[in-house]
C-alpha cells in the first residue's frame, strides 16, 4: 500500500489506529481452543469486529513463529483475511546484511505479502536499504522504543546527540517518507514534539498506548501531521479486553473508543 | 550444549570451524532440484561431508523463512540431522521486548531446538536477557559486524568509547561466558586483539572469513583463548565451492583445509 492510499484510509475512517495481533494461545478465550486453527479463529473475529475503526493491523511475528509451521499457516490466513484497504505490518524486527536482508524482504513482501516490516538498525545502511527497494512496501525502522531497555543504547550520548537521534537522522537519508517509517515509542510530550520536529513528514508507528502507559491524546496532540503521520498501535487494550464469548464485541467497542479519541485530531 | 561440551568438541576435533548453511535455492547444484526437498538434500550432503571438521553449524534463518512453510520444514529436518555433539546456531538476529523475546526464545530453543540464537542489542537489556534464561542455550549478541554499514552506528563515538564497545561491555554484564557469545566480525589484527582484551573469556562468533575477506590465521592468532573461544564461520567458502555433482566432496575438502589451518592454534 502506498502513502496516498494510507492517507486516504486515515481520512476516510478518521483513525490512525493500528490493532496489534499479538495472538497468544495462552490468552485467547478458552472456547476457541476447540477450533481447528484457534489463532486464526480469534484473529478473524477480531478483524471483523475492529476493521471499521482500524487503518492497520500489526502481526507480531514472534507469537506465530513460536507455534512452528501451524503458526505460519495462521499468519498467512490472517494476512489473506485482512481487507485490502487496511495497511499490514509484519512486526518482525529483522536486521541483517545485504543478501540476507533481501531474503527477509522476500519473506515479508512476497512469500507473505505484508505492506511493511519492522527493521532493526544496528547493522547500518546495508541491512536496512534492501527493505526500501519494493514499490508500495515500507521499512519501519526502530528509532526510539518504549521499553526500559531503550535507555541502554538508544538514549546514550553519541557525539552531540543521542544514539536514537543519530539513527533517525541517518536512516531518514537512506529512504523517503514514501518507503520509510519509524518506531517511536514515545509517551512524553517533549519527546514526541522533538521527534516530530526532526522528521516532519515521516509516519511513526507508535506502540506503548494502553497497557504500556501511553495515551492517545498526548501522542496525537504532539505528533500528528497534515497526513495523520501516525499509526498508533494498541494490542492488549483491544484484543484481550474480554476472554469470554463476547471477546470480539468488546474488542470492537475498545477499537471504536480509540477511534473516537483519534477523530478529534483528524 | 553447554560450554564444557563445546570446549570438548573443539579440543577433540582441533577445530573452531562453523559451517554456515545459508542454503539458497538459486545457488545449489541444479541436479538437486529434482529432489523432494532440495534444501535438505543439499544440507544433508554438506553435513555428511563436513561434520568431522566442524564444531558448529549456523543456519541463516532468512534463507529458510523466504521459502515459507517448506523452508521451515527444511530447517527442522536439517537441525534434526546435525549430530548431537555439534553446536547449532539459529542466525536469526531477533530482538524485541520482554514477552515477545520470550516467544522468540521459545521458537529457537524449544519449537526448533537450536543451541543458540543470534540477537540484536538495540532495544537493550529486556530484549536480550530473555534469551539467557535457558540452561545450555546461548544468546549470541551482535557486537561488531563485518559489513560496511557497521560504520553507521557501531563505530560511532559514544562518550569516551565506540558504540560497539559500549554494547560489548554492557551486554557482558547481563549474562555470563556460559550463556552469552558475541558476533565479532573483525578482520583486522588490532581490532581482534582489542576485543579479546575486553572480553577474555567469551566465545566470539566470527563471520567474514572467506568470501568477506577475513583470514583464519589473523583471527586465530589474535583472538583465540585457552578454551578456543572462537567459532569461525565460513559459508560460501565451504558450501558453494562447486556447483557440480562433486559439491559435497569439494565442501568436505574446503572444511578440512580450514580445520588444518585452525589445528595449529589448538
Amino acid at each position: 500500500m502506498n502513502r496516498a492510499a494510507l492517507i486516504q484510509a486515515i481520512r476516510s475512517k478518521k483513525s490512525v489506529l493500528c490493532v496489534g495481533l499479538d495472538t497468544d494461545m495462552e490468552k485467547i478465550p478458552k472456547h476457541l481452543l476447540k477450533e481447528n486453527d484457534p489463532v486464526f479463529a480469534f484473529n478473524k473475529a477480531i478483524i471483523d469486529a475492529t476493521k471499521d475503526y482500524t487503518v492497520a493491523y500489526k502481526l507480531n511475528t514472534a507469537f506465530y513463529e513460536a507455534q512452528g509451521i501451524k503458526g505460519w499457516e495462521s499468519m498467512a490466513k490472517t494476512l489473506e483475511y485482512i481487507p485490502e484497504d487496511i495497511f499490514t505490518i509484519a512486526d518482525a524486527k529483522r536486521g541483517d546484511i545485504g543478501n540476507t536482508a533481501e531474503q527477509y524482504a522476500k519473506t515479508f513482501f512476497q512469500t507473505y505479502p505484508f505492506d511493511s516490516v519492522t527493521v532493526a538498525p544496528y547493522m547500518g545502511a546495508d541491512s536496512v536499504q534492501p527493505f526500501m527497494q519494493f514499490e508500495g512496501h515500507w521499512a519501519i525502522v526502530l528509532g526510539l522504543t518504549s521499553n526500559k531497555g531503550s535507555a541502554d543504547f538508544q538514549l546514550q550520548q553519541s557525539g552531540d546527540e543521542l544514539m536514537y537521534e543519530k539513527v533517525l537522522k541517518t536512516v531518514a537519508t537512506w529512504g523517503t517518507p514514501d518507503n520509510t517509517m519509524f518506531v517511536i515509542g514515545a509517551t512524553r510530550k517533549e519527546q514526541l514534539q522533538h521527534v516530530r520536529a526532526m522528521l516532519p513528514d515521516h509516519f511513526f508507528l507508535v506502540p506503548g498506548v494502553g497497557a504500556q502507559g501511553g495515551d492517545v491524546d498526548t501522542v496525537c496532540s504532539n505528533a500528528i501531521n497534515k497526513d495523520g503521520g501516525l499509526l498508533i498501535n494498541v494490542s492488549r487494550g483491544v484484543i484481550y479486553v474480554s476472554d469470554g464469548e463476547d471477546f470480539a464485541e468488546q474488542a470492537g467497542k475498545a477499537a471504536s473508543g480509540y477511534q473516537q479519541q483519534m477523530a478529534k485530531y483528524l
